[in-house]
């Protein structure tokens, strides 16, 4: 049953919800009947058990291990994925502030962050990439940022679009930078004290959809008023150690399998790192190569290790490319709706393997059709 | 492997995260690798994915079927939990109104509801229970709705303390009646066309934590202002068939299965309630017959049939009855700290002889120590 489960497994290339590490996957399975030691499911635990305490606890620890984050910062594991967190950013550090907001929008999350901000306060755009159709990065000098702004927000990584931030924007002294790491959360080191949020829904790189790891510095939690909606409050979730109400325990607990996965299996994050940068390289060479014909939309620059986008000569070489793709066990490669052509998500929990049989692919589908 | 661990497992009382069918976890555990057909887990699926869509609309018509909720009604699934609820219904239906929200308090649930909806407007409790220690129900008699009223509100099952509304309160024509059944939902048949708001996390009576079903009617749709955080109006997850964000995809497909197992295992609510009412009579019978070992918390014309309450003379024989229940493996009996004493949670999925074997310890430990 199981070893024919795993053969039916195809290389799945999903932007999100996305492909998880195997051995995680059969962790849980092994454990899905009753956790040892416990007397039942992890799902049927309550949050306030010692046992799920332990694992609230571990996973917390396994990102301020990972990402090296000092007792300056709270980590979160909340809900509503990076939509709410859209909403509680700006609700918990804009209202009350006399600095307005600033955002970087750098692609389809960015606006969509923004779209959130103006219903809580004066919010400013000081970069935009739509006249290029988002396939660009801004570098420090391409904007200013006002030394009294409430905070400075961008998206390090944009799926749609697939244009990443090589390096974390530069902001003044006093001004919080904010950066959704949604698609890119824990692809590659990062220096976090730069940050006065980093947020990720797990969904991507990290997890199962239904949880997102919000790292907040403390000292922003005194933004935080009362009056806000009780769930939006950063601060009840700090108070409480994420048991402000009954998280989303299965998905926590297995976002801390990834984590383990990524430690011990993979080595941390500039491990990782080299792997991305590896994997990346099989699928951006092939369209240094053939640039007419698998036809990048990110700018070499600023391309995205995560999601890798380009099109196709004509939209019936890319349906018969998305068909072919298919029967070679290469799934779920279409591009989002907005953009169009094809998108490769490749993240940490993608094997090398099944880029490399992309790469293939590619290269066989090129020299039929090109 | 899997013989062992259904072994391992115990009689878990646990008032949520809470116990879930046996059949259930092991459909989920079968499938955990690649769900057949697809390619790939259940939480490796895009939710753009037509399996998973139709994982959704599965989940969908499952409510609709089983508690007779027509097309003038959208049931949403979302994140947050109750607490994000409590927000979201004042946020949605009192703000821009001319009348106040009224509430009925029947315990801490139904209170920290209040806490959250003066933030977003004139909130009335035109009935609380704390002189009685939130130990009983009101009739109607017992209170009075303002026919201007934004809402009426209440909460069916009150967990910690264990009262229970045996019929849902009457509110004057035109007003809302919104209801918290987090923790009797589809415990008994309900008559929804009398609701403007029936709601319930699902981690109690129908899955895992992570998941909130709100069944919302659509014309109340009107009264969400495009200003809210967008998490937070309704009627962008109900004009996005709850697919504005990424929804939890792992606990929409496991409620889902909880769904089927309602329909098909059980046969109905009908007959859910049957079995739920004579399950709770093996441990209200006892505190009948000892009323002055175990004293039960709620009155009796208010008892749920979810969660029962009830403490011992002394502490010394509350904690050695735990003690000695865990070696029965009867777990999770420790009542709420606000209440105190034992609390039995006995929901849908704790089979007859869970609630049989509870029973038979507590005569035995009431013949030893009463």
């Amino acid at each position: 049953m199981t070893a024919q489960a795993v053969q039916e497994r195809i290389y799945n290339f999903s932007p999100g919800p996305a492909t998880m590490p195997l051995s995680v996957l059969q962790q849980v399975q092994d454990e899905l009947l009753c956790l040892p030691g416990s007397g039942c499911s992890i799902m049927e635990m309550s949050h306030r058990d010692k046992t799920f305490l332990d694992i609230l606890h571990a996973a917390e620890n396994g990102i301020r291990s990972l990402l090296n984050v000092s007792d300056d910062y709270a980590v979160l594991f909340l809900q509503g994925g990076a939509r709410l967190q859209f909403s509680m950013i700006a609700a918990n550090l804009l209202r009350g502030q006399s600095g307005k907001a600033q955002y970087l929008v750098t692609g389809s999350w960015g606006k969509s962050a923004v779209a959130e901000a103006v219903k809580e306060g004066p919010t400013e755009v000081i970069w935009d990439g739509k006249a290029d159709n988002y396939n660009n990065i801004p570098s420090d000098a391409d904007y200013s940022v006002d030394p009294s702004a409430a905070y400075l927000y961008y998206c390090s990584n944009e799926t749609i679009q697939g244009v990443q931030f090589q390096t974390e924007p530069t902001a003044p002294q006093g001004v919080p930078l904010i950066c959704d790491s949604s698609s890119d959360f824990l692809c590659r080191p990062v220096d976090i004290e730069k940050y006065g949020i980093l947020y990720a829904c797990a969904q991507k790189n990290a997890g199962p959809a239904g949880v997102t790891v919000t790292v907040i510095r403390k000292d922003l939690l005194e933004r935080s008023q009362a009056e806000l909606p009780g769930y939006l409050n950063y601060k009840n979730h700090a108070d409480n150690d994420s048991e402000w109400n009954t998280p989303p325990t299965f998905a926590i607990y297995v976002l801390g399998k990834v984590l383990n996965w990524l430690r011990d299996d993979i080595g941390g994050l500039q491990a990782m790192q080299d792997v991305n940068r590896e994997k990346a390289a099989l699928l951006y060479d092939l369209i240094d190569q053939y640039p007419e014909f698998y036809i990048g939309h990110a700018a070499p620059g600023c391309r995205s290790l995560m999601n890798v986008t380009y099109k196709l000569p004509s939209d019936e070489l890319q349906s018969a490319f998305l068909t072919q793709a298919a029967k070679h066990n290469l799934g779920s490669l279409k591009g989002h709706r907005s953009v169009g052509g094809i998108r490769a998500s490749i993240y940490n929990a993608m094997p090398r393997e099944g880029v490399a049989a992309l790469a293939d692919f590619m290269k066989d589908f090129v020299a039929q059709n090109g």
